[in-house]
């Protein structure tokens, strides 16, 4: 059995994110979700409680996946949930400099391999970062996230 | 009569940015430069108003450019300026996917286009971030940025 | 009275192209679309003329959008249309430095602008290289392009 | 059980191809490599037949990899071995856009998954295009290589 | 006499960093290693003293290498210690952009040229933002730190 | 004393190329251009023997400059000549990867190391393909190379 870990800040856990859970879904037999608690990110939009409820809610219909949180190095929670490998949705130029870093620093650390999955065209433009910008001022994003965060943020920020 | 927004934090508005105004002013009837009011950099140099008038007072000579400031997102900005088009310059890769991502994501909030222009060579190494550094360590920035900027710099920081 | 240069091989012609054509046709009062006429590129799939009149065709329905063949450099082609500036879309990073390098010669050489517009997300994967292999093998290209390019690809190459 | 198919047109099959066949066969019950027949290189080095022989001959150690030749689109191959997701290594920045382009267009064209292994740190700088360069100028290109490919080449071009 | 000066934060310093020195050392009559004091990194690992401390630790087999910490502008240390060139490792695109920016800058302001030397395979992937983000987990940094440094990492964070 | 060698096809050699080799030469006892006698690419502007008088015209008064031809691997050049070093250009993204896998090749080859120097702002645009094109149309390149490159490619095309 291969089991597939994700892990991410999902702050908010958007229609990129949600894309490459049901890939790995198909690929893989288990595909574990890691929350990571305390993103050194300065603010936060939501806690590391709400974030992974509201993934739960996002992911209620796949059957082969799992949630946890993390409070550590991501080889140290791969080796804990059995992991086969890390994926990781791979979007831009930038993000791809920074994925082969910690890819090859991880192999380095524990020999834990990284795959890479090109997000669609459809989601390929679409960040967290400025997922956060557009909802602080009251932006609507439902086009750009799941319906379960969609109505969190307008609970919270209006839009 | 078509209009063009160009919006950023202009902290310092430096030369490049100057010669993205004048080459937009030719190319189109009406600019708008939004001042972002308050960016989410740690320490701005100047204040949002101190930007403002610094900036008018480089773009004096342009009679087809106004100035607005800007604390909201830029796509609504742009519809209250009835902007037909966001332009910004467009320098380095790291530039490049930024660029990318809010151009595709302010086109599905709000229909608006976004126009890149190249950075002219002589322009194009010149960074706010590495004027703040530069000014902040009392060091000369007079051949990166137009006079007033300069002057008001060397009051500011000496150097 | 603002006119646009869109400069290119289009062999073949897609819905990226046209996308391009689209946009530019809505900010400025006249495009002029250029076919290259003899492109370095090996075994081209169309002819020069093919190329022109499927554009034509493509095109139809754009009144302030007309096509020029192109047998010289794109600055010649802009001076003898009047063009104010050249518009280009921008998809990939190797897009990207290609293109300022193109468009900081043509400013030196003539002094034109050169404007490049993102690609939409949809868009932003086609690339005329790749639609002529899978044309080549047989394949389906009628997704990425318009109905008349399609149409003929067709004939030509079945699929 | 899942298969994953590894297209390419290794002139020549280098340790960067070996390291993400040995990577796949890990992580996918079956890896088909898929050796492109006529690649539109101007002078291969090795015939089609050539590649597949040397390829099968480093890669004999493995029981669930097995070689085929391709002489018409990747998508086909993917449906005609019953394929579940393409694989690619992935190196550089320039790799990076060709193959998300062919990714995204792949995805449109039959719906097929493809996943970027990101290159160990040791092979993340070989390329088939500059082997063949050292090659025909006798340089030894057995640090890169599979001892059958460095044997066969120090045959073939000496060095 | 040629002597290169070789800036940088250091927190902390890694084989790359030792690497590009040692190269250095044998390419220049002096090479000045410059650590600077305060950085703006939010939370350093280690003090300016504490780095330098460290640093000497591991160059201490260097007889043409200092080490100076630097409170100021690049180009003004370089001035001071009659620098003739700047060097710096290169490393990833993001590096590259921005080093490209701060070379010409420094260029523009003081006539000082820039030298990358591109890190070997295997320190292309050591980034002092990775380390210190393991090192905070506990993490083994053994790997990608010389001996002094890891043993002061260890005593200070485990792992 | 310490050699730097500068390979290249210079098809045509051009201000870029000049500054290069000038700064070379300040920071270097001796610089060895060497002019690689058969690129592959298809049609030269100029035969090697043409390029090499053209060079060692632009750089008479450079008296630690020397010019030789090239049929073989730069490792074996360098190692003829005795170069410590490799010098080269360094300006665009591609260019950066593309000089990256070739430094790291050249490295495991022979251990030689290879420099990057970041072209100024006012060259980083010129590209000899761009170069060839403009020229082959009869347009004017005084502006991009040194006056016996411009002088000859009159001659030859007009312009």
């Amino acid at each position: 059995m291969t089991t597939a870990l994700f892990p991410g800040s999902f702050d908010p856990f958007h229609n990129g994110h949600l894309e490459v859970v049901e890939r790995a879904a198909r690929l893989f037999d288990r595909v574990v979700v890691a929350v990571l608690r305390n993103p050194q990110k300065a603010e936060p939009l939501f806690s590391a409680a709400e974030r992974e409820a509201l993934i739960a809610e996002c992911l209620g219909h796949q059957p082969n996946v799992s949630i946890v949180s993390m409070s550590t190095l991501v080889v140290d929670v791969a080796r804990d949930v059995s992991a086969d490998v890390i994926v990781k949705g791979l979007r831009a130029v930038s993000d791809f400099e920074n994925e082969l870093q910690m890819a090859q620093m991880n192999q380095q650390l524990s020999g834990i391999e990284t795959l890479l999955l090109p997000t669609g065209a459809t989601t390929s433009f679409i960040a967290s970062r400025l997922l956060r910008e557009i909802a602080r001022f009251g932006g609507d994003v439902s086009a750009f996230v799941p319906d379960p965060v969609a109505r969190r943020m307008k609970e919270r920020f209006g839009g």
